[in-house]
């Protein structure tokens, strides 16, 4: 028996856990949908995170990144409906002023309190509307308010996104759950890919933001969808030690463990927001090895995944083998055209550079699934990387003309 | 009066060049198109040329290479339809035959004659058929075949390019004219540009390298479509002095005349193609300034000009100046984010990193054209960089949902 369960639920999975969600209006639509939400964690705990490295840092990364040295963060305000994104100095006083109103109302201090925001960029905040919400939000936190906050943070997602983990460490239960929005970065405005995971395991700060760290290199810096990395992006991790498990030690049994649990939070989350999007119709795994080294691995791979030709040629359901050797060739990776093997899920679709004895249309077939595997062997060394990525389709194009 | 004179012609307007085109069935739809071209000097001539930069070349790109050092080189073979890349030893082979082929009805050795090939990657080249042409086209060669050659390359292409310049140098007519193709990029399998020139002019061949080199620098280096160079990317031009005029030395008043004629042709033939193609709606220029560098001007330029998202958002005539923040933030060059002024046209759309003062409907009117400037000014240094660029319409993606 696996020591490791998928379970239902997110944010309020972990014990001692309580989130929720509210209506603010922040868009100006006049829209009765949840767009402010809040997690909290009943006891201390610590938080590990990451933000994005767009130079151009929203006002609520700048003060998250901020609050990070602090001691004892228990709790996360999010928005949705406008980024606070190139807003100037008012942006960062209002990220600041919404850290505070959530600290007053859960009698914290605001450096406790991180935020995250999304939607709208060079919009001022509404911030009437929303410091007078917060406190009304704070008072209604519960255990079963998980869902409403991952629908809270939705902005074109089509539906919210939870993933969470339940493992058996030394004969105790410690969860692992998260939430996430970023749908197929349809709209050119609301881009942003935001993830809050709470935990019940006991860890230091230390190892936490190893596990975090590692976690996230292989689930979410492996989507590639438009080839950028936007304003807002974060990735928060709350522990809390509700679970009373052992403490986790760096390289230990239970670090691997925590580390597995954590990993299949993030890359289910990170999976839900490739798939998600009404302009998405596949999600292609595109996966380089025998490349020089890990670096030009990576370069490799995102050359392919994020070529415009290759993504419009698998919405048509077509392989085209050939733009996929054109992206390596400018990809900056070193090749040896005549090495080159490439295989469309088991098949080989070219073998030493030329085409590979499968038929065209079985080809076809394949690249006509809903998901598909890009294997790639440059045959020059050990390194690897793998790029999840999709199709570009004509919807894309169409909800992505703008206002 | 201007020196420089714009004049109607191509790859014939120089004196003694004489050219031609045929139809060879190449890709095997039974079509009677022309799709085999051949540029040819009279007299003899030096040839400099630059080749696309990926490291997947294709066989005529490998050939033509090789063949840059000899001397005298005085002509061109040229064919659509097949890019003869991907294709291994045979597809090299093949294209040494065709530079064979046709030196021998030209009464000259193989590495007198470059080749170029445009189409389908990963095909074997038909030889069986071009062979048999290549004699027949050497015969009809004429100074009226440069609009048929231009013809014989062209793929998606939606009519054929051609420019030429006539300038007066020390009171004797030299003359500059060449032929292009590419279109917007719009077949995955037929993403290459090629462009043949030729002049009359009296150069060195060390001179009519570096003057090729400054001219392609400012024109088909700054075209970024999908952000990649194809494996047959190829722009030769031919001299052979036909002019009678003076012999053009480096950084001369001559030299600075016949490289302002050369950029013009070449800036014309770019243009051509990014405006070509029925996927593309918008033609956009994106200037950088105020970078730290060079370097970083065009890295600035190339991920807003690269964007997904705002040449989709373009195409919905929106200007979306918070994605042109964000792809800046990040293109690795350096930026301060409050520094950051951006004007559309003559429009301040952005001042010190926030919203600037023109209202969003005068953005939406100048985005809404067929062509508008975004001008970017960092403010850190004295680095410049302009890319041309186009919107992504719907149209696109459809025309590259592959075979």
């Amino acid at each position: 028996m696996s020591h490791l369960k998928k379970v239902q639920g997110g944010v309020c999975t972990a014990h001692e856990f309580v989130a929720g969600g509210i209506s603010c209006d922040i868009k100006g639509e006049g829209k009765d949908r949840v767009d402010l939400a809040l997690v909290y964690s009943l006891r201390n705990s610590v938080a590990a995170a990451t933000f994005t490295t767009n130079q151009v840092k929203a006002a609520p990364v700048k003060v998250s990144m901020k609050y990070m040295n602090s001691r004892n963060i228990r709790a996360v305000i999010l928005n949705s409906g406008n980024a606070n994104a190139c807003t100037g100095k008012q942006g960062f006083d209002d990220a600041v002023s919404m850290t505070k109103t959530a600290a007053e109302a859960l009698n914290l201090q605001s450096q406790q309190v991180l935020v995250c925001s999304t939607g709208r960029i060079g919009v001022p905040m509404p911030m009437g509307k929303i410091t007078l919400k917060i406190s009304s939000l704070a008072s209604v936190l519960s255990r079963e308010g998980g869902e409403i906050a991952a629908r809270a943070i939705m902005t074109s997602d089509t539906h919210p996104k939870e993933s969470a983990r339940e493992l058996q460490m030394n004969g105790v239960s410690v969860r692992v759950g998260g939430m996430a929005k970023g749908a197929g970065m349809i709209n050119p405005n609301m881009a942003t890919m935001l993830c809050v995971i709470t935990t019940d395991a006991t860890i230091s700060l230390s190892v936490l933001r190893k596990a975090l760290s590692e976690a996230v290199e292989h689930s979410f810096n492996r989507i590639t969808i438009d080839g950028d990395m936007s304003t807002n992006d974060t990735v928060i991790v709350l522990a809390n030690g509700a679970s009373g498990g052992p403490s986790i030690r760096a390289n230990s049994a239970e670090y691997a463990m925590f580390l597995e649990a954590l990993h299949s939070v993030c890359l289910d989350l990170a999976r839900m927001i490739v798939l998600d999007g009404e302009g998405v119709s596949k999600f292609v795994e595109v996966e380089v090895r025998g490349a020089v080294n890990h670096t030009e691995a990576r370069s490799a791979a995102e050359a392919v995944a994020n070529s415009i030709l290759l993504k419009c040629a698998w919405a048509g359901n077509d392989p085209n083998w050939g733009r996929i050797m054109d992206a390596l060739g400018y990809s900056g990776a070193k090749i040896e055209e005549d090495r080159i093997d490439i295989f469309l899920d088991q098949l080989p679709m070219v073998i030493g550079g030329v085409a590979g004895p499968t038929p065209l249309a079985n080809l076809r077939q394949v690249a006509s699934g809903k998901a598909f595997r890009i294997g790639i062997d440059l045959k020059l060394g050990g390194g690897r990387y793998a790029a999840l990525t999709t199709d570009l389709t004509e919807e894309y194009v169409r909800l992505n003309l703008g206002e």
